[in-house]
This record gives structure tokens, sequence and C-alpha cells, in this order.
């Protein structure tokens, strides 16, 4: 039950003595968010929002998904941003086909992308959730009167007090309004916690729980994240030695950071990590570009730029110790492939060695490249993962001297959007 | 049934002067593009691919297409990098509800990906279609014996000729003598054309017509992108003014290229392109890092940095002018979230001004950008579109010193990943 960081092709660009003199760097970082004395600390809610998540809140959430799924087939998620990624990423990494069928709307507005969806569940029975704190970000909003005038069709109004649940904001905005006006069940988005930080709150564990997801084990994961990933041991706070690296690798100019996985289902964890850490340091013309990759996959296509392009990139790998099944290679009687050397071990097998070999390979390169190891690709290590990603992401935008906490820049294109659309707002 | 090229948002960084001054390096990349006198010029038989292709050829496909689809309701396209990014792209960008089902093997080795892929299929009848130029490559050779030892269990030797498709080198490889051992349908992948800008060989039209793509339509429009844009005349090919401002732009030290759409469709088109130019480019430690964004789904994640973060990003946006699909904003008697200002218009169109106010917001926090509009999201746009591009970054690689078209870091992992397999070759 846990997540292990190696450091070993980093040699030559960051070595244990690098992170010791910064150490008091990363110490003045610790302090100001343990002490709330750090900038953006109206929104350091979530250093220790899984210690303070009520179990019988869990059960709730728990009840309510059995409900949910006793008159319902197909959810469709509403929100974007920090309300759309830490679902899907979750979702997407469990693999679980116990799951309800899950989609999401809102966080685009690609037309025929929205009329496919409602195609596709024209003849299921769904629910919606509608995750906003303001009520009033368009893509989600948009999105929610089109499907709620489909639902409205289909569906009588005590039949829709059952079917539409809405995340927002205690007491003020639309979102809030709507549903005391209409009588729809809803939760709330807790006012320290930002977005790119929220899959904790109801934001992530409502649809989850909802979906059929271990809501209990993903919190327990971040709960020992919490313990773990708080200490100022640095030796021992793998996130604090990843925060420090990323700082050091920043500082000798790779301003490209590439989260790499040999596990497909890692796909939607990255996207979330690019908002987390997009979001939080790129600001001031400051922080380090997050792309993403999957092996063998992008092997195939970025596989050249990783081994000889412009040495400004670095790369963290996570891997998974173990898969949840097992498939076997067959032997073959020709073998004019030539790989019955591999015959009757698992493909699991294979893709490690591909693994290993990448890593070196790019180290030699001349890519500096660390791995973020979780014993499965499970709940419980993804709510721990979730933890270690924010907790470094933290000191890391403190290390750079940002506010990790605000988007300033989000804002550019909304403000002439609502121009050219003619909204006030 | 045009594709248009918006430069605007260049302005200040790369004007109409800045392409005329470059011309005479384009003019010498395209002679050796036209005479075969440059770089890599035994893999520049892409360049009269579609004005090649006859026209019975594909008629022939289509009528395989219609036949595998007569006892088959699921294919599994098996390939990896230029053998799989082409045919995903293009089924994704058409998001054709009449084509049969179509998923992905051998692309990489996460085991429980391709474990859900066989429960998935469990009870479908399925053709395969294996693709590979040696049948040596480790991730798709692998693939398809896991996925034969399956078939060969549910089929007879005799079901299994039908189900099996191999596209393949035309004499030599092991998928070439397995082709030919067990008499399975072949199809040959041309010598002078390299993966990555294979999409129009029979490696895309092959399985794009067993799933029911409209592949002539897919051809007539790469015909006429090899009429458009292998013109030297520069006011008039686009595709060479892409290339131009890319290169002029990566001299002023914009190091990322971002491809970005608000037409969620874009996004395997965006991955095919990520290998094209990552692979054709980044050598000798030059080029550009291919990066992309869905928006809006993406400016809540990676908007913040594309506004304030380090300026060494430039953008291009693929437009779709005329979606396929229509959904209107409906009315709100309350007008709670304030957008009964654009409640009976199409949702298109809102998110036509989300992406004027990005485009104009990105340029003025210093990310220069420029736009490539399709008419439609088709066939024959995709076609056309492919040959721009293919066409652009031909160029591009020659106006950077580089071969375009090998790929020597690729080798590297490999290498390493036989040794640790005990793998000879």
């Amino acid at each position: 039950m846990s997540i292990k960081y190696d450091k070993s092709y980093l040699r030559g660009y960051v070595g244990e003595n690098d992170l010791k003199k910064i150490f008091p760097k990363i110490k003045k970082a610790h302090d100001d968010l343990e002490n709330k004395t750090g900038l953006g600390n109206d929104y350091v809610g979530w250093t220790d929002l899984p210690s303070r998540i009520e179990d019988k809140f869990l059960d709730s959430l728990v009840n309510l998904g059995k409900e949910v799924r006793s008159h319902s087939d197909f959810l469709i998620s509403i929100g974007i941003g920090g309300s759309y990624l830490g679902i899907r990423a979750t979702i997407k990494f469990l693999r679980n086909s116990e799951l309800i069928p899950v989609d999401y709307a809102g966080h685009n507005m690609s037309v025929d992308g929205l009329y496919e969806l409602l195609e596709n569940v024209k003849n299921k029975r769904i629910t919606i959730c509608v995750i906003s704190k303001s009520g009033t970000t368009t893509e989600p909003a948009i999105a929610f009167r089109i499907i709620k005038k489909v639902m409205e069709e289909k569906y009588s109004k005590e039949e829709l007090r059952q079917r539409i649940i809405c995340v927002t904001d205690e007491k003020k905005g639309a979102l809030r309004k709507i549903a005391d006006e209409c009588g729809f069940k809803s939760f709330v988005i807790p006012d320290d916690v930002g977005g790119r930080f929220s899959v904790l709150t109801p934001v992530g564990l409502v649809p989850l729980a909802i979906a059929g997801v271990d809501i209990k084990a993903l919190v327990n994961g971040a709960r020992d994240g919490q313990k773990e990933y708080s200490s100022i041991d640095l030796d021992k706070n793998i996130a604090y030695q990843y925060a420090g690296v990323r700082y050091l690798l920043y500082k000798k100019k790779k301003l490209i950071e590439v989260l790499a996985s040999f596990y497909d289902n890692v796909f939607y964890v990255a996207e979330w990590w690019k908002q987390l850490y997009g979001e939080s340091e790129a600001k001031e013309g400051k922080g380090i570009f997050p792309s993403s990759l999957i092996m063998s996959t992008d092997l195939h296509s970025m596989g050249q730029l990783m081994q000889d392009g412009v040495r400004n990139v670095f790369e963290t790998f996570i891997a998974i110790e173990k898969p949840e099944h097992s498939l076997i290679i067959p032997s073959e009687k020709d073998d004019l492939d030539k790989f019955n050397i591999v015959a009757g071990r698992d493909l699991d097998y294979v893709n490690k060695q591909a693994y290993k070999a990448t890593a070196a390979a790019h180290y030699e390169g001349g890519v500096p490249n660390s791995t973020i190891s979780l014993d499965k690709a499970d709940s419980y290590h993804l709510g721990k993962l979730y933890y270690f990603f924010e907790r470094a992401v933290a000191v890391s935008g403190y290390l750079l001297g940002v506010n990790p906490f605000n988007q300033p820049g989000v804002e550019a294109y909304k403000k002439k959007m609502f121009a050219l659309l003619g909204k006030k707002d």
C-alpha cells in the first residue's frame, strides 16, 4: 500500500545535496502552507481536507449512489476544469467494469459532441450531476440548459428532483438558487478549496459515489497521503522531494515536464495533473510547461523528440507495480517474429522492460527523469497520489515565488467572450 | 470545399515581408522535394501519392469493406505510430455513427487495457487488421499473438482467413511470411513512404474502408491538397506559409507549438500531427515541441499558462466552419445564469465567440497564433488537411536543415528493450 519515488535517473542533474541546499526554502514553503502565511492562504483548505472528511458523510454519499443507481443506468457529469478532470481521471484510472457508464458535458461547446451524447442516452434512464461554484460559467451553464430541457421533456417534475443533483456554493450563485427553487438535491463546494484542488470535496466525491467508485478507499488513501506528505522530514517526504527536483530542474532551464506512463489508464490523471501544475505555477512569465505521454503509443510519435530534440525537457514516469489482470504471451511454432523469447511471460513483463529501457535511453539522451510508482491502480493509491501532487505543487509554486492558488490569466478569454456575447456580468 | 489559413494574430511576430525574405529557402526546400535532391529522398513517395492511387483500387477496398461488414460487427486495428494514429484520427474526426465500432491494439502494452478490449469483444463477430511493415515491432507483434490465439479458439481456419487482414511489406518480413503461409488477405505498404506519412496508403485506407469511411472522398481531398500545396506560389500555397511561419517563430525562440481546437473531434488529428511534426523535425537538438489542447476543456487547465506563462509558445488553431448538427440554447424564465442573451442561438455560435476571444486574448498575452479553417469536418477536408500538414512539415524540416524522413532516436529504447528481453534482432 505505498507510493515510491525513484530518482536514479536524475544523476548529474539533481543530487541529494542539491535538495539539501534548498531545504530552507522548502521549509519556508512548508511553514507558509501550514501556518497559512503564504500567498493565496485563503485557499489552503485542501491541506487537511482528507482528515476533516467525516465517515458518516461518506456513508451518506455511498447510500446516495445506491439510490441513484437503482433508478438510473447512465450518469452525465456537467462541469469544467476542476469540476471535470478529477472525476474523469478517477473513473478512467480505476477501469472498473462495475461502475455505471458516465459521460461528461459542459467542458467544451463542441455541438456535434453534445449531440452525440444526447443521442446515446436517448433510451437510457439518466441522472445528471451539475458541478459549478457560481453556476454562471459559460460552458457548464449552457450545457445544463440544453440537457435540462431534454430531461424536462422526458421526466415529470418529481422525477427531475430525483435525477438532477447540484454541487455548488453553500449560499450564493445561480446554481444554488436553481437548486433551492427547484428542490434539487445539492451539495456544498467549500470556499477555501480551489477548483483544481477539489477532487476530494463533493465536487469529486458526489459524482464518483453515484458512479459506484469506492470513495472511502479514495479518501483513506488521501488521509494517508496527508500524513506522509505533510511531514517536514525531507528524506521521507517524497512529495517535497518531487517539488524540489522540479524547482532545481527548472533552474537548469528544463522548461517542459513530461508526465509519462506505460499504463494507459493514467491518461486522464495526467490531464488532471496538467491543470494542477499549469494553472498553479505558470504565471508572471514563470512556470514549467506540463505535457504528457502514454507509452508505448507516444514513443512512436514523440519518442524521437524525447531522444534527440531540444534538451529543455525532463520526464516523470508514473508506474503501476501490479496490474489487475494477466495476459500470457502465446508461443508460435514458427516464431517468425522472434518473440518466443517472451512466450509464457505476462504482457506486463514486456511492458516493464520497455519502461526500464525508455527511462535509461532518455536519460542517456539528455532527459533527466524520475519515477513515481504505485503498488496498484486502485482507489486507495489514487487518493494518495492526488494528495501527493497537490502538496508538491503548493510547495513548488512557493519555491517559484508565485501564488499557487490563483489563476488570473483564465479570466482573459472569458472577459473577451462576454464582450462578444454582449453579456454584462 | 476549402481550407483557409488566417495569420492575423501573427502581427508583430511574422509578417508577409518576413515570409518573402525566406522565400529562397522555401523554394530550395520545394525543389529538393520535387526533384528528390534533399535529405531522406528515398522517402518522398507521399508527395504525389494521392494522384497515383487508382480509383479501381479504391473500389476494391470499398467492396472489401462491405464484405467484411457483412460478417463482422467489430474491427480491431493492430498497429503503432503511423500504423495507428491516422486511422484513429480519421475515425474520431468523422464521428460517423454509421461506421462499425473499431478499437485499437498493439500501440501499447497496458495489460488491463487489452484485457478490457478482449472482454468487450467476447460476444462479437470480429475482424482484425494487422498493420506492420516488418511484423517484428514488439507492441503490435505481441498483441497480434495474443489476439490471434483468442480468435483461433473461436473460429475455424477458413473463417480466420476471412477475419485476419494484413497490411505489410510486399516481399519480406515476418508478417508477410505469416500472411502468405496462413493465406490471410494482405495489402502492401510502399517502400518510399514512411510510417507517419502513410495514412493514405493501405496502412490507413484498408482499415478505414473496413470501418466504412468514405475513402474516396478522403483521397479526393488529398488529391486537391496535392495540387494546391505543391505550388511554389507562396501567396497561394498556405502549406508553405504555415511552414515558413513555424520556422520564423522557432527562430524567435518560440520552442513549443500548441495545436488547439474548439472542436473535440480534432483530438486524435492533433495526436497524428504530433507524431508527424515531432518525429520529422526534432533531431540533432533542434525542433519545435508539439503539444495540443482541446478547448474550452483545456482553457480551464492550461489556459492560465497560455495567458501568463513562459513566453516560448505559439499556437495554431484548427477551426470547423460548419458543424454537422445543431443544438439551440433554450431560454429560461428566471435567467438566473444570465445566458438568455444567447437563448435561441446555436451552441456553435457561442463556441465560435469563445474561439475568437481566446485567439485575441492569447495574442495580447504574448502568444502569436494562426488558424487553419476547414469548411466541414468531413472526409474530403480531412484528406486535404493530411496532405497540408505532410507537405508543410517536409518543407519545415528542410528549412531547419534536418532530414524530415528519418527517426534515428526511436531506435534507442528499442535496442535497450531487446537487450533486456534477451532478443538478438
